[in-house]
């Protein structure tokens, strides 16, 4: 015994000899009642110092494993478990549950509909054209850690104890504040700070989803994958609006609404839409708005990266253009902008859906962190934030631009569509299926996210694709489109259609 | 115009003047295409440098709100919205969703099961015993700050982006070895890390919630009354085992066992069970893990305050005792014990459950704060884990005990339960309604927590309370429960069946 004991370097030594002795305890290696070896002993045994074997066997008479008897020694005070390392037949080893099988639907659809779960990883040296996340290079750390101090300096340990399921209060104010320099009017409304877009929108789909039946949800045609994943978990029928250069097609949208008026809510993302990049023209929002209150569908607007705006004039969420009207929840996040990994994210809307919203929230996750939300702020009224977008922006707009020119340049038979964010969405001719080309263009060391996945229906969008160059450096844009030109031809120019000069 | 500005202490003055114009903007009190007051001019109309003003201006132009005609001036750039203001007849202020009609039962019952909007709240100067949250005095703010600057320093921006809907990885690792110091078998099992205890157990009953008709769960009675919530908001029947002294009644749980078996799973709290907190005995986990595995029912195990044992030798928790078995669902969490504003806990289990648990996570929550996940990982590995709970075990016990003689000097007719943790649980003659006691307490500014809620049944409980010490100071704890054994004397004594001397 005593002969396996390896230091490891990242730990305390006390901490490393406290926990070989529990093994060894619960192991059964050492019985109950058992003599421990002297402090002296086992310093010698394990090659640390004695002062250390003091402490590790302080603490395990602290954590209980070990009992002290003045003047003789330390003995072992529990009944280890042979059966975690054997496990006889007649052990609870021989316990076991299928797991698989106990799982209800939901749960079997969260990981049928879990993307994360089918893609294709990127082997090393890959050129990824699939993330729209920021460039961390990008972020400004001193002045997060700079938050991070100044907030600890002014609240100290109240920030580490229990906030509030609402959200963080100081935080709350600034989000309403800033919504309202988008032209939100406050009156009738309140704020949900939450874990992200994400846990806004689960919370609102899951207060709005119909239990007795499936629900029925319109949607820009395509939308954010992600959001046709949590409306089909949430068993949601959906049907697409079929989306042009201004935004979804407001005559398709009466039109289907006229036939049927059965919908419990419609998903939109007006600015930046996602994936196509494509921002919704101030003539269209109101249209939308009308339509919606004609029809009284209540509206989720996602803010989706509002912030990045490369030209043009602003635009008012919908939620400002429906005024003191209550029917639209918009939920925002500075997760595509600034720092995805501080999980917060807002719900806006009318009181009374909020005060439920808040009583979901607090079942499900108490609050959100309190360190991110108050980090956040502190970010906020420091004036990072201006600084961040202001910088952000510049490089963003300037990898769209060369991402675009590339484009262009090497795959003119496709069309490219907008106007700003991290990604451009590409439309090629029908005869490219983009997931044919993206089996090609990995053996070549490229990957991209077909759009077929951002559509409704099964079979739309197969000669679609999704370039995000947000987190791709100039030389491999150029490179990365270049062997996606190639690909298209080597592999589809002999296609059935083949490619005719005029979509050349 | 321009005569309502007004600065305030708390943003850049920049950021506030550029809020300022942008509100008129979107008021429309500044129209499209108006050509805005020169810089010179507005710096005199608000009384701020020129400076100021140029950078707010070319903040304007950034965003989209203004466009600058070089060598004549900035221009306002889009139209108002004049409804957010006035909201005349035919804009769409008009529409009004009844929301609270559009809740969904599920969304419904998190309103009506909120405790938090309920319970009384605590004014000035009150003596609470409502908070079994950690005393925040006790926390080492310095120590969180280091691990903060340590992690950034080796990790940096990477904290900041997206991370893993499973967790940190480092932290996975670490407390995977922690929690096979407590004796499990890590053999077959995976962990998945959530924002804190709630959200692990939110996420178990989503998936093992029976969809077509109420679940059925075993638990101890009374029990942790957010348990309780959660479970009947996944719409759960409840059948609670009474307790005794040293845990569960193990005759009571066969025999409802042996009358049913259409349990959909158990939820216990094998340590410092809450609102008791007693610790179940060796003895009593292994009958109910042979019992649980006869039956084939799944375990939730509640890691609720294990590290805050102050008496006895260290018990492993069920899912030790189960071995190599993958009947049992750990989930842990510090917030008691360390910090709860870190919203991070654990869920250890079977590898095909955790896999389920994942997809779920990803599509609500996308993944926990990463900055949270890896301050406790740096807080742990720095070795400040065990110093911290040294000094928070002396710090509570003291409490603990200093509660205790209070108890037992002031309010000897009431049976007290605990061996741990942050509380103790009073049990009164049936002739003291606590509900009542409250009412009469909060007029002498004096709270606790009515025991009812902590019981399975409707009326059960009546005569018992949760008395949380560990935000309380010691005088107050002397004084608030002499005021609570007063109120019971004056509101009582002359009860209906009063307290004869041997109650006394």
């Amino acid at each position: 015994m005593f002969q396996d004991f390896k230091q490891a370097g990242d730990r305390p030594v006390v901490i490393q000899v406290k926990e070989y002795m529990k093994r060894l305890i619960i192991k059964g290696a050492l019985q109950a009642d058992q003599k421990l070896p002297s402090t002296r002993e086992l310093s010698v045994l394990l090659k640390v110092s004695r002062n250390t074997v003091i402490a590790a066997y302080e603490g395990l008479e602290d954590d209980g494993f070990t009992y002290a008897i003045p003047g003789k020694g330390s003995y072992v005070a529990m009944v280890g478990h042979p059966d975690a390392e054997q496990g006889g037949a007649d052990s609870s080893a021989a316990w076991h549950l299928d797991w698989k099988a106990k799982m209800n639907e939901y749960a079997q659809s969260a990981v049928e509909l879990d993307l994360m779960k089918q893609g294709i990883r990127a082997g090393k040296g890959t050129i990824s054209f699939t993330s729209i996340a920021p460039d961390e290079r990008l972020f400004d750390l001193g002045d997060v850690r700079r938050a991070f101090m100044d907030r600890m300096a002014i609240e100290g340990q109240v920030l580490l104890n229990y906030g509030y399921a609402k959200g963080y209060k100081p935080l709350i104010d600034y989000l309403m504040r800033y919504m309202e320099n988008k032209g939100v009017d406050p009156s009738g409304k309140e704020m949900l700070i939450t874990s992200g877009f994400t846990e806004g929108f689960d919370l609102v789909l899951s207060a709005l989803r119909p239990l007795t039946r499936r629900g029925s949800a319109l949607c820009e045609n395509p939308t954010h994958h992600t959001a046709i994943k949590n409306l089909k978990l949430h068993r949601f029928e959906i049907t697409g609006i079929p989306m042009e250069r201004d935004g979804i097609n407001v005559e398709q949208l009466e039109a289907v609404l006229q036939k049927s008026n059965r919908f419990d809510l419609a998903y939109l993302t007006p600015s930046y839409h996602n994936p196509t990049g494509i921002v919704m023209s101030p003539a269209k929002r109101s249209a939308v708005i009308q339509l919606m209150r004609h029809y009284q569908i209540p509206v989720i607007e996602d803010g989706f990266n509002e912030e990045l705006r490369y030209s043009g004039a602003h635009v008012s969420p919908l939620i400002a253009t429906a005024g003191r009207g209550n029917g639209v929840i918009y939920i925002g996040s500075f997760s595509k902008v600034l720092f995805p990994g501080l999980r917060v994210g807002w719900v806006l809307g009318d009181r009374a859906l909020i005060d439920h919203l808040e009583s979901m929230k607090r079942a499900r996750t108490i609050h959100t962190s309190t360190i991110d939300q108050s980090i956040l702020y502190q970010y906020l009224i420091n004036g990072n934030f201006d600084k961040y977008v202001k910088k952000a922006r510049l490089e963003y707009k300037r990898k769209y631009e060369l991402t675009k020119a590339c484009c262009e340049a090497h795959l003119p038979e496709a069309q490219l569509s907008g106007d700003g964010g991290l990604h451009l969405f590409l439309t090629f001719p029908s005869v490219v299926d983009t997931q044919r080309l993206l089996e090609a263009c990995t053996d070549q060391g490229v990957i991209f996210t077909p759009g077929d996945k951002f559509f409704v229906q099964e079979g739309e969008g197969t000669n679609t694709l999704r370039l995000g160059f947000s987190r791709v450096t100039d030389e491999n844009i150029e490179r990365g489109i270049q062997i996606i030109s190639e690909q298209v031809r080597s592999v589809f120019q002999a296609g059935p259609l083949g490619m005719g000069e005029d979509e050349i």
